[in-house]
């Protein structure tokens, strides 16, 4: 199937929405000053075939799109001994939400709300080089060089006492072995790193080829088992406190970032990203998750 | 495929932990005095090939599965309206939970949950003669009579405190618009519907037939984007409180119910129900997820 | 100390406030259409003077301050075994919550929110004769007759839905023991008890008196070790949320009822009775508060 | 009335159950190493005499009893302005919970949970000199020089991730202007001063005097209306999770410390302090609490 008239259509179809509707994220300055009116999407098939439109080329701030990364290489280090200190639970709460965390004595719900993500940076800072690692993974699966952007980090750090809470009330149930410090610069370096729509398609490739590396014959990214398993929770806790509607309404594994970025999965068929920097009251795309329904419904494609 | 072999494969591994672990549902009398130790297995493909293995003649009480049916009716006969009642969010909090409920004012989280079925259950009893169309749908579906087990749906009605309190709770914040007592009537009476596994997969195949009819001729039971969403909430919210851990570890839309049945669903090829009495802590059949595991594991399907 | 120049001050400073502020409780529409603009104040010193001012006879609904005098009695009847089934602690939730009734199984925090009143009502109907004893209670410490206002507790039970909720939930912990209408009857009843300023200041003119009865020669009401506990129990939790603030600001005693009328009490010197219909946010009488404000300060009496 | 024996009976009925019960706070090893058998008592009359029995000479650390002083300071300091940021209600919930914080938006319930006590601390950074002059306080008050406990400062900053977390949590709410580290080393420090329970018993004397000095010709520590309003918090308030218990069964305001100290106020009285460091489960000193009920109990003493 040639999908690149289908993404032209969406393109045209939603450019005229840009900047109507929904809010840029504004906790920090660098995230605050991206210009609302943009849009991107791209796609790469599972044998290798990319298809792009509108402001694909253009990076943006993966934020939260990093835990899919992160939690690969967390689940390739360290197997099932990663789930003793996360679950595998929808919250039901808001992602960056203590409440759940205190009744259930600082194991996060999840590897994809805040509290699990940093759960999963502290297994990583453990093993040691997590920032170059990640960094190299990136690239690699790229195929072109992946930075992190230093003056992001900093603006996170700077601003982000929920997250400092988080981790300092997650050590105070001995569930955090690191310095939280150097726990939270991992943290908020992985939310800094800034990729396009193409790039992200490729780099999250391996979902719809069950752990293949998106280049034929590298080495896998991850197993198959895994692979299902990153996609089963990106369905059920990928977009926040919307994971039951996206499923109902998108009907694919989908993982969201506050810069605007979401990342969608078609198994065995291809990997999509869609950017536009507006938000919901949910903290989701605006303009990506109408852009990921379209796509749903033009395609016939869902993994329902 | 020729699944027979899958499921004579699965019933003699799991034969020999019958009534190891687990626990029977004892709310009731006539649960209670189920012997555990029965599992059976069957499943139609969406070409209507049959297979079955153990005691999957033997019928028992659908309890909760049969939440997907009374959705079914709903869905169909209201459209969208029907989600100004309800969610379509994991709950992240027990199946019989009012702490949500309280702070979301009367609107249960997703038709699954106790509370949401019963708000489910008042939608159909404003429409009338909600009892005898679930058991004609029923019927029609399996192509044989279905009853209601009136022993059991007495015995619910007599020690269904929580449910009571859940229905008279929604209709605090003005969420029921009938008498608490008929639609509770109707609540008890789906859950006390009798069936066995080669009747409940049949009568869940249009969830692999993107809701076409088990019998070729027959009009549609729903529409292919309801059946998606059906599905869709199956794996979000299908297993209570495990529903996260259901995707990660099987990786198929489930409906559990405290009856010990499960009705999972592989979209565009086949509908599987299992059935083993002894449940684990969240209240699914220990022996059933087991078994879906295994089936999983060996024939590969998975919608990730 | 002559009180009745007190009474008669803040009577003329709140008069001119009447139906300004605050919403009369619109739940049943007996309470919904009592005139708002009306004040009454009445008090009982612990040596039998007493005093009033305003629309100190008129009769209103009492509502919860009723549950002071079936806590009382329950006391009385069950010493310590009471206190198996109900907590002494503030709720910090509204008073009608059922999300701290399930995080502790259905044992409600304290004997003055509505579940914890219902708690000691089923502990009165396994006594037996609890309405008639309750009636004869009340009739004795007054001195005339009381009695229930079957219309108003017609009107709580057919729109008590939150209530009903309650007994049922408690029930589902195997915390109530009688039939949940039964005890829902009495409860229903209590509330329903028409009395005016004067009377309840004489009712409970015993809290003032270390459990004497208000008229000397008379047996105790209740014992000294009791009544300490019963100002304490106010003092915490007699006015829903607002008990910290309560205690903060005017320093007494206090039970409150949405029928408007507060009940105070000054160890060892007086016993007071304001009304006033309209309530805050709170659901406590606007002008009862200000007028026990007023009267703290104007007096200095505080236990603080 | 001449206390002296009654502390010296107290001492003597107590001083068998030493070491047999609770558990001494262990969370930083300047506190895990004192000796759990350890007594004291001492009183302070509103006429300025004085009692003492047991080890009521041995320093201990005062913790959250410090918060009692703070807050008369910021009180002091602000008058009514020191409300903005924080609540006079009972928190129904643990000391140092995030649960409710996060339900009301970064506003402590009072301020005597760790977070209120933390925005207590960060109104006095703003105000300038805080650890100066809190010292210098606590020294005026008992007549004698207080100091901070360096060693057991670094400890609770060393340890105290919980704390770091609330202080941050409220700080992402806009709720805490100054530095995080500046506001909890304030913190950490005023539960870090050694005292006896002489000199607590002295410096909280102005409690039971409706503010005044205790010395006679020094000026008023804080206003009459203050302190009725400090006992009332403390009432409500003073001894965590167990405040309606203690309300019940003892009828004064209290504030506890982990450290195994209490102190108690019965107004226009005296003010006692009782410590021995071995806990009961929500915190408070076990046999401090029967002390207290000791001494009302033989006494009569009681608010209620």
């Amino acid at each position: 199937m040639n999908f690149q008239p289908v993404l032209d259509a969406i393109d045209a179809e939603l450019r005229p929405l840009l900047g109507a509707e929904g809010q840029v994220a504004s906790y920090i300055p660098a995230l605050a000053r991206v210009p609302a009116a943009q849009f991107g999407i791209a796609l790469r098939t599972c044998d290798g075939h990319e298809a792009a439109a509108g402001d694909a080329d253009t990076p943006f701030s993966i934020q939260s799109i990093s835990k899919l990364f992160t939690l690969t290489l967390a689940m390739r280090r360290l197997g099932d001994a990663l789930w003793e200190r996360i679950g595998r639970e929808p919250s039901g709460n808001p992602f960056n939400s203590l409440v759940q965390l205190e009744h259930e004595h600082g194991v996060p719900r999840n590897p994809f709300i805040n509290a699990g993500a940093i759960a999963v940076a502290d297994r990583l800072v453990s093993l040691g080089h997590a920032k170059a690692d990640l960094l190299a993974l990136m690239s690699d699966l790229c195929g072109e060089a992946i930075a992190y952007d230093e003056e992001v980090a900093a603006s996170e750090a700077v601003t982000g006492f929920r997250n400092i809470a988080l981790a300092n009330f997650m050590k105070s149930f001995g569930k955090i072995d690191n310095d939280v410090r150097e726990v939270l610069s991992l943290y908020f370096h992985q939310c800094a790193i800034r990729m396009n729509c193409r790039q992200l398609a490729r780099a999250a490739a391996f979902l719809c080829r069950d752990g293949a590396h998106p280049s034929d014959g590298e080495p896998e990214v991850t197993t198959e088992r895994h692979t299902r398993r990153i996609n089963a929770l990106m369905l059920t806790c990928g977009t926040y406190d919307a994971a039951g509607d996206v499923a109902f309404s998108i009907g694919l594994p989908c993982k969201s970032g506050v810069g605007g970025g979401i990342v969608a999965v078609v198994p065995d068929q291809l990997t999509l990203c869609v950017w536009s920097p507006a938000l919901d009251a949910n903290g989701n795309s605006l303009l990506g998750l109408k852009a990921l329904e379209l796509f749903a419904t033009r395609t016939g494609l869902s993994i329902f």
